[in-house]
């Protein structure tokens, strides 16, 4: 299947990045969800720390907030930080407490290096540049999740108890939110830098920001097989 | 009337800046809100510096996402900069509207300088600090608003034409969003600084904040009675 | 006498903001200290408000050093951050330790609003935007005391007790310095936008960053003005 | 040999860290560079990586100066940027110039993800905190390179080729530094907490940022072992 589309910056940084993106959407983890191979500790080890990782996420998001300079751009920011905080979050949570997991013990785990190393390095992507920068290292999270989920919701093997994970980030909610970020960085960009954004002169600097952050994924997807 | 009771801390620094409180919640324009006497055009002066504001203590709210350290805070952050964003700005966007203002004539309008000074000072008070110094500078606005808002619910002259501002501040909502809103401040400060916060080193700077913050509310009203 | 050269961006700038400009670079505060008939009175006042000035304004070119993107505008902010904390600031010190003032007392001088509005605005340009939006906002002072300081420099009336602040101001040193600021903030628009920066959409924006804190100057001369 | 007194902050954290401090302080890196069995290949692999930690080092005390609540405090912070960017970064240049490695190949290095936990974790513990916060994260480098260089110019194996880098580190100039700096940090402790801190309810989260940086300093270590 292709790629879905995202719009015209994400696909211009998913071809620069190929190689790591391929590392990142195709990993061991994802083909373990995929086929419901991935055992089942592996599953609560990741989501453990996932549920670490979107408090750091909605705290980048929350930094896109101070960096907007247009009320959509605010607006779109000020909506993912509570549809993190209030929503993506609490699939964590009600899978976690399953497993005998408070939301208290979510929020206390001790952080894997790995998952410092990806979380900080966007916070300080977001506070040393501008919210170019910083959508450049938010967009593997948000637009490589839509991307393996809308090619799970297709190549799932049937009866995969990672369905519901799969129908997350496979389902039209997560599709819609992931073409309109897209949207928003493609008018973030042009609104910076102007309609011809990827010859810029910090275009590389914002597909390094956005390679970097996918080659953080990969870390993360083999701190989760390695509970 | 006896104030409304928001908790520990505000009070305590209520009574610490006991003449600039007095100043900002007695001013001229409070009392022009309460007889009906505000010109309509210093009304709508003020309306369109206080929705720049929203925006940029929005921004300072989300400043305090990235700078909670426990879940409860974090929600309480969110969910602020989520009513700011999409409730209390729309209800200067309608009463604009009415006056022939578009949201994007209110989002473009040049700041006063007054304005600059509360907003940026509040900002700076989060990036120079924790999110305590950061919530001591936001409180004169949400609590004296509080305050404000109770006192003329009780003493409005009938039929003043600013009986929709009032009934958003001295209403059930907003009463009960600034008694939360105290209480996390409580809670935020008794885990950084213990229960007996105000016997700390740091208290009197964290008071000063709440002085400066209020002084600078004296400065917002002061514009607003010169369009 | 015609403007010095402090580079391209500059240039641009100052004629963008035109009024302004000559508001700030022509106050009655500088006539003043140009004929040596500002009292002294207001002089004292001033050198004590722009010393906390000074403070924040190290502080705003320290957050330049975490925002720079090369060896070069990294060792330029530091090397600012040195040259504001041991050198300008020591100036105020001694001149004032003559009026009886402590550094302490400096450090500890209550900010008039003024002061306040325009440090933490900058601040503010900085942490919502990247190293150009920073040094739009910081260029109205750095460049605009090198332009007074070289006019009053040749036009003073001799024997003014303000010679020293000229000789300052006006002297190689601060012209050197003028002229290499500027070089680094061209270099640093060149490297993020490219050698045509002045077409470029966010131009105006940068723009906006040096007119406005070039009204903030205005301000803070016109409370030099009222001890 | 007993560990140099470094301040009673930094005693109790070093105590509270005990595990991962020795682990830090007494790695197989640390002993090759004593006994001079650390390969070459290895050492240089870490002085490049090591360049990279101090620009972002550099970064994390020019933050320290914008969160500085005291004259004496922005001068400790600016005055280690200054040593930082002018001193200690040029030792690195020299030892890899050596190697035929330029200052602008350091610059460019490709940080390794290790470095990036560690450098982004500290900036992190700045912003989401106040200068406390920030100095509990970068004093396990600083104070824990004393100890080290400490305790290697005594033990250290004569004609070891790393007598430079103990000479350094080990030496008064660099000894003094860590006297100076563990005395600013008791005192911004006692400014911000009192004499007292110790007990304080923030305490754990300051230890935890201690125990966490010297965590990621035993990654940086491992990492310098496999170039």
């Amino acid at each position: 299947m292709t790629a879905p589309d995202y719009g015209r910056a994400f696909a211009l940084w998913r071809d620069a990045a190929a190689g790591p993106w391929h590392a990142y959407t195709r990993h061991a983890f994802v083909e373990g969800l995929k086929d419901g191979t991935l055992p089942r500790k592996n599953f609560l080890h990741y989501l453990v720390q996932d549920y670490v990782f979107l408090v750091h996420f909605a705290r980048a998001w929350a930094l896109a907030v101070t960096k907007a300079q247009s009320l959509e751009e605010m607006r779109a920011a000020a909506a993912t930080v509570n549809a993190l905080v209030n929503e993506e979050m609490q699939l964590h949570v009600g899978t976690c407490a399953q497993a005998g997991l408070s939301e208290a013990d979510l929020y206390a785990a001790t952080e894997r290096p790995e998952n410092i190393a990806y979380t900080r390095y966007v916070m300080d992507a977001g506070h040393s540049g501008d919210l170019a920068d910083l959508l450049a290292a938010l967009m593997p999270c948000v637009l490589g999740y839509g991307e393996i989920g809308a090619r799970l919701a297709v190549e799932a093997t049937p009866g995969t108890p990672y369905a519901d994970w799969i129908a997350t980030y496979g389902g039209d909610d997560y599709q819609t939110l992931c073409r309109e970020t897209g949207a928003m960085l493609d008018a973030a960009l042009t609104a910076r830098i102007g309609p011809d954004f990827a010859g810029a002169p910090r275009w590389p600097k914002l597909a390094a920001h956005f390679t970097r952050a996918t080659e953080l994924e990969v870390g993360f997807w083999d701190m989760g097989m390695t509970p």
